[in-house]
């Protein structure tokens, strides 16, 4: 059990600090999370949290979760009722601050996830304030994990492999039951194995389906002899004495549960394989995310298919499923220990089948360790 | 079955040329889902959708959507790979409606929910653009609904029904249940009945819990005499022939499984229907927002409970479970027919327990029909 909200506070004052930025705005989403232990969904309704780069924090929020921040890690907290002006008491908070008026030239970081309608507020009361994004300071934070982190996201990983384990017994009893019906029962198995919801909408691909990177189960049929991309995983919570947060699981399995598949999925699904190894291979501190991109780019276009592999090879994973480090061309970001990323390469054919295989990786002092250990071949 | 995308686009336009205004620019959400059909979760990924004043709109999204859009009500769309710059053909697609660059003028809307870490890219390469807000066109559109809503909404309405009055049937057996447990039977329930999921966490708040209103469903086991309180609905597909949206259901019920509650309760729960009751025979076309919020809390502060109702009497509810128009001190709007809203009034004491009462009521021509029709009583 451990209270990191404390130290991340610290930390990203300093940072706000070192970026001469006088406070951060954040909102409901993982910079929140992240900073203050809470999991709130954004809504319509002004729920801010203000940190300053001196002093104590303050949240603005709504008067009906009053109960709850009193026993929230966050500093200090002022709530609004529906006669209050909830634009009103930010701009006392940020007078207080030192960030005064409307000729203030200070620089206010704004959540990268808050819903304009919030961030044309703040600029309303302070129009001459020099913007910035919040990510600048806690994005930094984030990208390496804790250990807190660290063992809620190998959880995930375990849990997303026991999912996909179970789903290889089944073998043909498969065969007949709708994609959208196996999505069903994989978001059932993530429950039964302790998940606390999907990570995202599973994804059941069958046949032609599969071509699409995010096709949404429908009526189709799986039939002996289609490839089945699987993709799914589920949130565990951290571990944490007070606040909560959750991290998700994500991986990618291509499956043919019964029966031939069409002629050229061994070498399609082969290929693919190939690239994701040689990806988690090359990984390790000091080389770029565009680098591992490159790897498994390289192995799918030597084998011909490189039109066919239409996304990055893959994305950071922590409070989000998507965050940095992204691992696409381009991306120059060195790889440190603590960042935790997919590596999910894939052949599409419009028509005829797709394949996709994802682990999650975590950057060790001189390599990775995988988060994902089920088995990848593509027969049940 | 219809295809209302051509109409709202061609009233989304009227009203942009109106307010004088060159483009309003949408990201997944519920104006997009009510411009054009489509339901995308935010991410990261850059995904506009960018509707001139006059001309045709186009969709700026990641490659890997391409099929989908093929077959949406769009209008044209580019997609941008991992080595394109979206922020670029953004630029260029403005330049073509005749925004044209740095020193521009022109007033440029922004989704409310475009994430900040995408409005701020529009206003670097739009800095002497003016900037509101989306809603400030597409909202007076959304806010009454046509008939393909309102026929969605009442599908939604006869659904929570059913599971409220499943729940009810129950009886005795709560009793000794979890909230948590509780909570997940409902979501079950929900999808039995059809529902596509939940609209929201179902609340299920015992005893002293039920004080909170917005209560996280624990590990306190339901006892005889907890007045218990159950706020959920699920989301139903609109019937539509080309795109998709859905709309939720919501409604509240306060019951007493078995036993005999804390004395104080009966009371309670007659104020709060009273106050239900009246709010909803006072909502008509012409009246105020504000005014059916201050008929429910005359009756509530007569009742010397005026403390204890912390929230506002209502949100409206169409493709978001809370928007437009909220039924709160100060809202002067004006009902008109085709609006739906809650009307749910409460009373939490602290330390004891709670009571609110739900409805969702559609504006007719002359008064108001309820989406809602499931007993209210307190006991099961």
């Amino acid at each position: 059990m451990e209270h990191p909200f404390t130290n991340r506070i610290a930390a990203c004052q300093k940072r706000l600090e070192t970026a001469d930025a006088a406070v951060v705005i954040l909102s409901p989403g993982p910079n929140l999370t992240y900073l203050a232990g809470i999991e709130e969904s954004p809504s319509e309704r002004h729920f801010l949290y203000i940190v300053p780069a001196d002093g104590t924090p303050q949240m603005v929020a709504p008067t009906m979760y009053e109960a709850e921040l009193e026993e929230a890690p966050i500093g200090d907290f002022r709530c609004w009722g529906d006669g209050d002006d909830p634009v009103a008491i930010l701009d006392t908070v940020l007078a207080e601050y030192g960030v005064t008026d409307v000729t203030d030239d200070s620089t206010i970081l704004l959540d990268d996830r808050m819903w304009t309608v919030f961030a044309q507020d703040v600029r309303r009361i302070r129009p001459d304030a020099t913007y910035g994004l919040a990510s600048s300071v806690v994005g930094p934070l984030r990208i390496t994990k804790d250990s807190v982190e660290r063992d809620a996201l190998r959880k995930a990983g375990e849990l997303a492999d026991r999912v996909s384990m179970r789903l290889r017994e089944r073998g043909d009893e498969i065969i007949g039951m709708t994609e959208a019906k196996l999505a069903d029962e994989i978001d059932r198995l993530l429950t039964v194995e302790d998940g606390l919801e999907p990570s995202f909408d599973s994804i059941v691909a069958a046949g032609p389906n599969g071509a699409r990177p995010h096709h949404h189960p429908g009526a189709k049929r799986i039939e002996a002899g289609d490839p089945v991309v699987l993709d799914f995983g589920a949130f565990v919570p951290a571990d944490l004495e007070a606040g909560s947060a959750r991290y998700p699981g994500d991986q990618t399995r291509t499956i043919v549960f019964d029966g031939e598949p069409p002629g050229e999925y061994e070498t399609v699904h082969e290929t693919v394989r190939a690239a994701q190894e040689a990806a988690v291979e090359h990984a390790e501190p000091g080389v770029t995310a565009a680098s591992v991109d490159r790897i498994a780019r390289d192995i799918i276009e030597e084998a011909g298919y490189g039109d066919a592999f239409v996304h990055r090879t893959g994305h950071g994973v922590g409070l989000e499923v998507h965050e940095p480090p992204y691992i696409v061309e381009g991306n120059e970001t060195t790889l440190e220990p603590g960042m935790v990323f997919s590596v999910e390469p894939g052949i599409y054919l419009e028509g005829e089948f797709g394949v996709r295989l994802e682990d999650l990786v975590l950057v060790t002092d001189d390599g990775v360790e995988r988060l994902n250990e089920s088995p990848m071949r593509w027969r049940a």
